[in-house]
């Protein structure tokens, strides 16, 4: 049986101080779960149904960490989702280890994106367009919220990040630096093939106005009607989508 | 002054039910009032703030509607920002008027879309690639759900919309239906000129079995990394922007 301070300290985790503080993070769902076992993550604790037992026995016996059989109840209480019938799974922070980005390779760079279904939904289609490295300033949501591990719906544990100063960390990387602005190079008509960093900026301000003068190539969506905008997320697609046409 | 009624009111049209009995919908923000006002929906009530007075005033002298000047706080217990120190305006639902779609013209037909989050996102992607013709499946989230509006960046004023039964409605089109399938052809390798409708599935059971034989055209997004699937919103404005790079 799972203790009441189990379930209190997984519900702790729901916050960022405590996430810190403790080293830890979870995320629930059958799909995100099963997804987490597969990966690297060091697990500490596994709350599963007896659905999900019949379905996943054999990767459950893989878990090196705590394991609990517990109701949907149990895990509606230690999680955030409204109903789960599956698992819920705790594991240990990565440590935020600086990498390079080799050249010809792609990678992603984001300044200042606070919503976490934003962030999610862009580490997923990283993870779609085959882009394995992502950096963040440090004012970006942070990874490990869960909202964020939802909408990256698992893609979360095929990429690699860490958060930096970008106003250090892009310039040391001697490779081009590719921003979306309203007046750059129409990104349909422009043949990339060669690799970098896509610089993506916050929700409504864009890219810093200390972050702009980094980038090497501006580029820009064309506009067939009238929105002012497009979503950050949106945004990341279409430039990964035209970037990877070409390769 | 504001009565309490009114404010009562227009609490109520953040549920559907009221919105259809009462025949209205509110939005709020100054950027979606100002997008509102200028649009050819018929306003009934505007609320402002001295703040969106200065900024606005020639514009809410044109307001047919009645008109109240309010506080931050009058805003925010009629709405459902928590914080608002522009406007909130209530206007008239549009009647669910049926059209056609002219020949070499491209829209978008949503099969099933629930969540409000993606229905606003797509609306502002149509408006962003000039598409201004939208059909929904009486299950798609509604239109005039503030989490809709709020999405669509103000883009909800400049599409045309309504709801039906897609079975009936794709085939007596006569037109190029495109589908996002996993075995479709390539959307990099395919030069898309004509126009035709792009069927876009449900969140997490893509095109249903009863439209998947109405699609006339599959398409896929080619995946050069491990992600299952994208976000209908992601997938939508990535087909987009395929389509237009040839138009």
């Amino acid at each position: 049986m799972i203790s009441k301070n189990t379930v209190k300290f997984i519900k702790s985790l729901q916050q960022k101080k405590f996430r810190k503080q403790e080293n830890a993070f979870f995320v629930e769902g059958s799909k995100n779960v099963t997804e987490l076992l597969l990966s690297d993550f060091e697990v500490t604790h596994l709350l599963y149904t007896d659905k999900y037992f019949e379905e996943q026995q054999k990767l459950i016996d893989t878990c090196k960490g705590e394991c609990f059989q517990v109701t949907p109840k149990n895990l509606e209480a230690a999680g955030s989702f409204k109903t789960n019938d599956g698992a819920l799974a705790v594991a240990k922070l990565k440590d935020n280890s600086p990498f390079d980005i080799e050249k010809g390779e792609l990678a992603i760079a984001l300044d200042d994106v606070r919503d976490p279904g934003n962030l999610g939904t862009i580490i997923r289609i990283a993870d779609w367009y085959g882009i394995k490295k992502l950096i963040f300033s440090k004012e970006t949501a942070d990874f490990y919220n869960p909202k964020v591990l939802n909408s990256s719906m698992g893609s979360f544990t095929r990429v690699s990040f860490f958060y930096t100063e970008l106003k250090d960390y892009l310039p040391q990387q001697q490779l081009p630096v590719y921003g979306a602005f309203l007046e750059g190079d129409n990104i349909h008509s422009k043949t990339i093939t060669e690799g970098g960093i896509i610089l993506m900026g916050n929700e409504s301000k864009g890219i810093s106005d200390v972050l702009a003068p980094l980038v090497t190539q501006k580029l820009t969506i064309p506009r067939f009607g009238h929105a002012e905008s497009l979503n950050v997320a949106i945004a990341t697609a279409v430039i990964c989508d035209n970037f990877k046409r070409n390769s």
